[in-house]
């Protein structure tokens, strides 16, 4: 289960553009590193340090610089010195609880998503703060764990395959955060089959656990939905193409990842919308047995209870009874109740509970 | 029941404009058959090889190219080429999951919908998507299965009946919108008739069933809804008419087709309405059962308790009982039960339980 | 109880245009009046065929023609092509379910909104399309069935009374439109008695079928609400004076006629509140009862069987039972169990049950 | 209570214009004062016909013509040609059930509220609605009933104290609207203590009464944001200041007082908010109540039931039935009895049932 | 549990501009220190009189004034003369139930939020009103009582630290509404905490009491996002830079500081989203329970009713009954009556009532 809510360990009132890192420290040390190119040539290294990627930033070949692991304000720091990047933005990405957003600072902006992983052997949802520096040619992407889903990009520079090797810095970008969206959709594959377990549960045998399965559910839909609806309009103004480091050939696949990201928030509603039916079907079907339950006890307290009566009657102990002399009273008695018992047997039949 | 949700099979990361086939294989062959037609001559055929088409794409003559069948992802990128066709549209084209919408690539429009059809004999909503090129002067239209509601079109272009042979590819393109759409009102005529019966069954005899069929039938309607909301704002946007390939005569068409969206869906949501108003009236037939459930138990318990604790005292073995000595006491004792019991009865009838 | 939903009989993939009826047949036979006046001179007519009609047409005076009954394409067919009025508007006219709407086509505005009438006798909502035609001398109506409301206008014209005589086209559109919406008073008021009658009942002696009624009053709200929404933006569009048919010193009465569709939809809205509220004290009623009900067999149950057992006890047949031999025994007992009986009803006034 | 929905005796039908009275008559005679006055001179006199009022309509001063009592419909007639009022403004006046608006007719701005007065005897709203006409140099409101909160006001026209004589007409207009908005505050004070009671009443003993008075108290909220919502956009196109009857450093109060509306409207959210909060918290009372109930009967049932069977087994005349015999056996079935009794009593203590 | 409305001890139809206390009286003497600094110098000191502030009032230094205590309007009024402020700013200062908002007065702005602060030993959110004016330059703050979240600004204006001394009133505004705002996240933390420990015990032991708590927490949530959602605006406007007073460098600042208000307002809605499901598995859980006691109820009853029946047959006394003589009936009877109670269970085992 995914934590909605993450403490925060920062003291209020340090001057603005404190690095202070927030969230879990995921990884052990910040590891960096870099891929350099262009059409024709590509370079990639691992980094120690952040000098090494200095002397490519003023290089007209696509720089892309990944750290992974947050928790070291120190190396945030010193790549704002570098990079030349306002404390504003270092203080946003230590804070790993920001929601998605895209921020314009002229020379270069600055992109927030969270990357979502599900862990199949836990069963639950993984959520990582990723923010993506776009400057004029070099792109940066901060990262809280090892492990990403932007192995296939790598791929994709290294053969040269598609158009990625031919085009600049926004298409770079564009490619990570496609990836990052595209595997929204695995995500809500697990959800889907997930989902229409539970619908099948909720109707073949419902437990007290089905219910807190559904809640569990539902709650990492709410996680979801906060961390795609923001993302939506950030990529949204990203595609009106109002920065110049956008260029115009770029914006085509930015609509489409746009577009990706409405069907990722309409299948979250579709799924918030199943998951409420799957706890209405629920809800019906344990008031459905709480019915079953009392005709049971009515059925039974309805036959025997008279019965009973009669054979209290009997039980007198009145020294006048002419009955209990008759000889043939014991079997008429018997009788009666037979009768008795099997008329209401059909009354309940007739009223359909049985 | 139809699918809210479809497994993607695509593995996220593939270069975009990747095409990889999404969605259930409908048909076993891609069949393609062309259309072309001006006010004085027609030409009908069916296609082996994409270049047979070409020839007739500089033509000044409407061609409609209709392909059955998007699961050969080779034939699509074929028509790519031919026709000079972006991958991103291309890919949208295979993955079968889009949401309605209306993309303006300059050169062609490109729209996505979806068809609806209501399977009697499975009772089931059946889904499939529709994708229209709309080309300066050509028409490609992509299906996933045979058989189509766009026979009445075909049926007006041949017998040159309405104005479809004098008029452009956009006029084309408006008719297999309005056939699609006009067939929703078939749809929904079914779903109107499945709701009334529900209404009348839920009020004579509620079971179990009932409800697992609402929920179905709201399921449904969720479907529905998701179908057809992206597709108003898609032709609204046609209809504003800000792409060179829509001619101002047609606009006029437009709005109309237009305003039997907003038609269908204010039906949509009509029958949404009353699918929960059914619910609830399922709800409280339920919880009055109960009541009467409930009421039984109580009057069969306050009626024979009191008559069994009678019986039950002149059971007593006690040795100095002076009743049990007097000679009218048996009937006597049936007497007070028996006029106890009416006593009861008259309260229940005056409590209005009975 | 209005219907939500009507059947249509329109066969999808006709071409735009073509004329087909659909809704009931509520008229017999197409009936066509025709009043021309200005401010000094009135002509009253019923016509036999449209030529009658269409030497008023170009005159200066204002022509307004009503068309009793729409299931007769033919004469609406001759209607268009004598005042050359659009298919598409013809076919808008025909479909009897259309749902409010303005569209102006430049030479003459189209407006169609529903004319509801209460049924007293058979206590239900009763609905008719009213289609109008402005042009820039002649209006046109048409409407479903005989009877309607425009008599106090018919009057107005007749008498010279108000300004009608004195004003143009527009004006008179504005006072078929506002005797429509003046009617939608009359209709909301019985909805009130109704509700109000309702919310007394349900908190006298709800049953099963004030549900039903409440239910159906919820329903008619939705149909209500339906009719009238867009019939506002439609008035609004008017209002705002694009078009040239409205001159200025009508737009101030349109105003005040919007106004009250706003006053309309408030009252609608109110009353969807109010008979929530009813059907929330509806089921809290029930539920009350429901406890009453438990309580009563709680309270049977938990005097009667302490005292049943004590009963048994001295109704068992051990040989050594010291206490049946004691000559006070069965007094004794009796005021054990009165003493038992009377402490259990104290404590369930204390518990406040009783 | 206050009524939601106010019967129409309106016929519905005639020109627009007419004046009819709609709502109770409120008051036996329409009466008519005024207050003349500049920042020197102040003349305040009851007017018995419009014709004194008249002389005052052009003098530079600004005159303040205060109407109570509008079902004398001759009267309103007369203001309307003496100021020459348009006839649809005039209807609106007399139609009592107006939603708060602001109309500007150029030569006078038209502004429609609702003054609330909370009647502490009788525990209900009570609601008038006040029409103000804004000109150049007068000012005319209508009420419906005597007793108005303007008392203020005029006692600091009188007084001069304040800023109200310095000023215009619009300043009057804005200290008219002020006082009613203030008055608001005072009714929400009303509910505010009756809510607090209310929940204090669900806590410790709710009965179907405090239900019943929840859903009163919903219902006046529904009324008073019927009420105020609409004010706050009139105040708000009044504060945009763009009628040249509204000079520029009366906007600042008109500022002031649209904050106000804010306020209240906020208020009455919160309100609703607390009401369903209170529902809640009588719902699950309830729902409480019942497990208790249930609780009790069924430890009840669970501790006799098995007693009383035993006790039944030795009521039974079998010839062999050795344990009758046994010296001990009475006071060992007592000890079976309570040892057994003794146990179901700790079951239903752990399982916290007690 | 925070006051979710304060009553009003304002006499409403005052003139505007009269200065009236309204809210608690939360500090006994009325404080007023100041603190005046640019880049070099710093003076801080306890304010006796308002004229000694005065003549900073016109120095290019900053000048920050801080006013504890808001209850004695004469103060306010003074310093309303002495820095020349319009009387409805002050109006808003002394009424304490303001809701949080930016109003422009040209030659200052006026800024009104809420400081919040979580009182962990009553267990209880504080509430305080802080009024902020922004001038050329001075800023002068109002709070209601002592102790607030400035200390970390006042520690970095007197050590220099962080960018607040080399920069203008406006940023000092900035740093003190930051401040404000970073306290948020401590209070939102601290019902972070609540919330989960409450989910906890929901899942645990669900009592009544957990239901009030539930119930007071969403209270608080109605509170927060009151406080909240009209600061975002109110910052947004700030932030968009239109006054003068504002210069372009602290835009950034504010952006940062509107994007937390947005992260606060996310936070307060997850939390409700949150509370209202804890509040669904309270009801379940409820609801199972009642469930269970129902089972019990009827498996007790369907397994005695039964066998007293039984035994109440051979306790009749009539005078032929075979059995009763018969050497082995008893043991025979008790057999039979323990394979009934045996099958019994198993039937309630198969339907898992067990």
């Amino acid at each position: 289960m995914v934590k909605l809510f993450r403490k925060t360990s920062k003291k209020p009132g340090l001057p603005p553009g404190t690095l202070v890192h927030i969230g879990e420290k995921k990884v052990e040390e910040v590891k960096i590193s870099m891929i350099d190119y262009d059409e024709t040539l590509i370079q990639e290294r691992d980094v120690a340090s952040i000098e090494e990627c200095l002397r490519f930033k003023e290089k007209p070949t696509v720089t892309w610089v990944n750290v992974t692991g947050i928790h070291d304000v120190t190396v945030i720091e010193e790549f704002g010195k570098a990079f030349n990047i306002h404390p504003l933005l270092l203080e946003d990405i230590v804070h790993s609880d920001q929601r998605p957003k895209l921020e314009d600072y002229d020379d270069y902006l600055f992109i927030v998503l969270r990357m979502l992983r599900y862990d199949e052997t836990k069963e639950e949802l993984q959520s990582e703060q990723v923010s993506l520096i776009l400057g004029p040619n070099f792109v940066i992407s901060f990262q809280e764990r090892e492990g990403d889903v932007f192995d296939p990009v790598r791929a994709r520079i290294r053969n040269g395959k598609g158009k990625v090797r031919k085009m600049g810095c926004d298409y770079l970008t564009y490619a990570l955060i496609d990836s990052i969206v595209d595997n929204y959709f695995l995500v809500l594959e697990k959800y889907g089959e997930k989902i229409e377990i539970l619908q099948e549960k909720v109707l073949s045998h419902p437990t007290p656990d089905t219910l807190q399965v559904i809640h569990a559910t539902k709650r990492d839909m709410i996680f979801l939905r906060k961390s795609v609806w923001p993302l939506r309009e950030a990529i949204n103004a990203l595609q009106r193409g109002e920065s110049a480091l956008i260029s115009d050939n770029v914006i085509i696949y930015l609509r489409d990842v746009y577009d990706h990201t409405i069907q990722v928030i309409d299948t979250i509603e579709t799924f918030r919308d199943m998951i409420s039916g799957t706890l209405d079907v629920y809800l019906s079907s344990v008031s459905n047995k709480m019915n079953e339950v009392m005709k049971v006890l009515t059925i039974i307290a309805t036959i025997f209870m008279p019965m009973t009566f009669i054979a209290g009657i009997y039980g007198m102990n009145f020294k006048y009874m002419p009955e209990l002399e008759w000889h043939w009273a014991y079997p008429v008695i018997w009788a009666v109740i037979i009768v008795l018992g099997v008329l209401m047997l059909m009354g309940f039949k007739r009223k359909k509970w049985l």
